[in-house]
């Protein structure tokens, strides 16, 4: 393990994390809230450490895998716990282990929350948990890796333990160039809502909490209200959280004019799983007394499938109480997620439909087997390393999972809740069903279940691996 | 496809069922039911197709794998409407769909069943039920094949087809031989409970019943009065449902005098399954007024425990009462089953033992990329092909879980009753949670959904893929 060059991250990750809080900071000093001084405090001590860390550069610069996959799980323990700190020493959040349950739930684009109300809660301390979205959905390492030239060509290994699934390595050749691209298009497409919002009538504050939020498929809420917004407003964050959902290479080969390549075989299921969640919801929900008619109905479905698809989590009306159909097909689409590649979180799109097409050509494998076929996924064939990491990504989920159950058990609440709570917490996605509904928050749990749905949201944004194998006493071995 | 040599196994099949039926007319018989001579013409119309159809001996013999999975799957389905056929033309059970969810709960060796209660149902009835389980959990085809030389050395397909997972292969030299053992065992073992049970106490109708639905892993009970029996004989029925889930090539092994061997990998996991679960759950569940104590709860925790996990199904106690803790154990218990080459159904502890050290091996590649290990179990290497075998059966196992949580859900029962109610069916256990807890039954669903159940159960015995390749467009190409 290369800790000196562990250290050297960190200390990056420290002084980037600094930078962020000018956010807050001056959100502070625009409201004039007395949190102020401690966001100023925190962030120059973050970036005094940073700076100090920093001096000790390492010599030896080599990364392996597993280096990568150490690096990343704690930078982003780091992350996470460095941002509980001013929820927790303001008193904002009066319990330590709830203020970290937040910062990760913000950073790991979550959305899940231990507050009962934001009654009350500082404008800083909003715009502090919104941000957190923007910065985790981006992936702080690989931002950083982009700016700067740590680790030579050797920063694939960082890249790919933060955001892995089968789509990355098409952008390999000059990782650099395309990241910056990529961050690019984050911004405008962040800024494209922010304006919409806006013209839509939407107050400033509110609507950058939810362009910021919107983009990293967060979730957080900012008005004690909820989403009382326009339906325009209500519209163009559908929209925008479909967008988000989408992975974003494909924005990057439209970007390149090559609009055939762009329209992936994930795509394609990923705009079909829609329409036929808006569809089939919208009709079974579209009698119920919440609605004044379908109008309404397909207003509010399209906005909870693309929240609850896109793994964002936001909120228009308690989707807790539609018919079970509605609610089965919602926590079916919790499973899937977003596509790979994207701010989203989820099994991906793309894990799916491998799955699937290595089912169905297994399946004729055994009826047919001189026809030995390879699997191809946009006309390219898929490697038989890929599906195998589908399948292991599979087999360590169903453990945690199963993991979840038995811990969250212990608290007396029901199984569709603690079943609905892991997915929403290990997919980064939100709220669940029952007493996690959007109604509801996460504040039912002991603080056991909690540590639990902290690992399962840090799992989830770094798609398992990291944080298996940082818990895993074969990584420790020589 | 080779349709004459279908035709002649479906004859044969046929033939047995007469045969098979000649115990519930017996029945009738002695407690003098009017139901005597419905029966016995049923028996004897299945003995006379039998032997009119197979007169048509077919010249060529082979039989390739996918006329293994296609007579497999005729064969059940047939099976089970012609057993279904008594229930049905007695009026005992009105509706044809249910009929025939009854008889497929029987011969699946499920044991759910869409009956209020068993008050004024005739002894010849109920014994017809049970007594499917004991035709099903030994797989009716593998008999008809260790008794009668019908395909030469090609029932290797059938065989497969009808009772796969990882384990069968060790056997394969001698496949006659040894399948003859091995049902030398299973009425061995049948005898032996039911002497057991007389020994207890228990009515001579009731043990008969109770032993058969044990052996096959069954469940159905025959009693209006559910388990009204002595803790002996509860103890015995626990210890036979254990023993019923048991890999029966270990008790091959141990015969002859390889106890070693017979020790098997999946054998330890099962036992410390087995121990942990009831550990657990007797500590669990001790204060629950339902108990005098903690030796009764120790008792019926480890009735449940051995029903659930051998998927036999028969409940003591409303273990749906229980607190959440148990009842998650209890649905896990469901999903990870008995082992395989036994009468239990499930996904089988073979199989998540091959998932978890599969998993295992490859977070381990992840991060020692250069030791790279093949997977071993019990001494021996994995064969690449049994991995992938696991990997597709997961996926079809969830791709029908969702299509089941869709379809069931249009009944507008809760979440927890369609899960459970899914893993119950597709598993062959029985009982779930909720609405299809042991104090309730399978008729709170409409046709529709019994049809989606009554698919499971048949595809869960077969252990997918027969089924799953019956429905599939791929087998019937060219």
């Amino acid at each position: 393990m290369n800790l000196r060059m562990t250290g050297y991250i960190i200390g990056l990750l420290l002084a980037f994390e600094g930078a962020f809080m000018a956010v807050p900071t001056l959100t502070a000093a625009i409201y004039r809230e007395p949190q102020l001084f401690l966001f100023a405090l925190t962030a120059l001590l973050c970036l005094l450490a940073g700076f100090l860390i920093t001096r000790f550069k390492p010599q030896n610069k080599t990364l392996f895998a597993r280096d990568g996959f150490f690096i990343v799980a704690l930078s982003w323990i780091v992350l996470s716990v460095v941002g509980a700190l001013p929820f927790w020493i303001s008193g904002c959040i009066p319990r330590f282990v709830d203020a970290l349950f937040e910062s990760v739930s913000g950073f790991t684009t979550t959305g899940a929350s231990i507050l009962h109300t934001l009654e009350g809660m500082p404008k800083c301390m909003l715009m502090w948990r919104s941000f957190t979205h923007w910065v985790g959905g981006m992936g702080v390492l690989v931002f950083i890796m982009a700016l700067l030239p740590v680790a030579g060509g050797q920063n694939m290994y960082l890249m790919k333990a933060e955001s892995p699934g089968p789509s990355v390595s098409k952008l390999v050749p000059r990782v650099k160039k395309t990241a910056m691209l990529l961050y690019v298009i984050y911004f405008v497409m962040t800024v494209a809502e922010l304006v919409l919002l806006l013209i839509g009538g939407m107050p400033l504050f509110d609507a950058i909490n939810i362009a910021v939020a919107t983009a990293g498929t967060g979730g957080f809420s900012c008005n004690p209200a909820g989403m009382p917004y326009s339906p325009f407003c209500i519209n163009v964050i559908t929209v925008f959280m479909f967008l988000f959902g989408v992975n974003f290479s494909c924005y990057y080969l439209m970007l390149h004019r090559r609009f055939k390549e762009s329209f992936t075989a994930e795509l394609k299921v990923y705009l079909g799983i829609i329409a036929f969640a808006i569809i089939t919801i919208t009709l079974n929900v579209r009698h119920l007394p919440m609605f004044r008619g379908t109008g309404e109905a397909l207003m509010h479905s399209s906005f909870t499938i693309g929240s609850l698809l896109s793994s964002t989590g936001f909120a228009t009306v308690d989707f807790n109480q539609w018919p079970e159909y509605s609610r089965t097909l919602l926590v079916m689409l919790m499973f899937v997620g977003a596509c790979a590649g994207s701010t989203g979180g989820g099994i991906k799109v793309s894990r799916i439909i491998i799955l699937f097409k290595n089912m169905h050509n297994e399946l004729r494998i055994m009826t047919h087997p001189r026809q030995v076929k390879t699997l191809k996924m946009d006309g390219h064939p898929v490697d038989q390393e890929i599906i195998r990491s589908v399948n292991v990504y599979l087999a360590c989920f169903f453990l945690i999972y199963a993991v979840n159950m038995l811990v969250l058990s212990f608290d007396q609440l029901d199984l569709t809740t603690n079943f609905t709570a892991t997915v929403a917490t290990l997919n980064n996605i939100g709220p669940g069903l029952n007493m996690v509904g959007p109604t509801s928050n996460f504040d039912v749990y002991s603080t056991a279940s909690k540590c639990m749905l902290i690992f399962n949201m840090l799992a989830g944004r770094l798609e398992l691996f990291p944080i298996v194998l940082l818990f895993s006493p074969a990584t420790w071995k020589k």
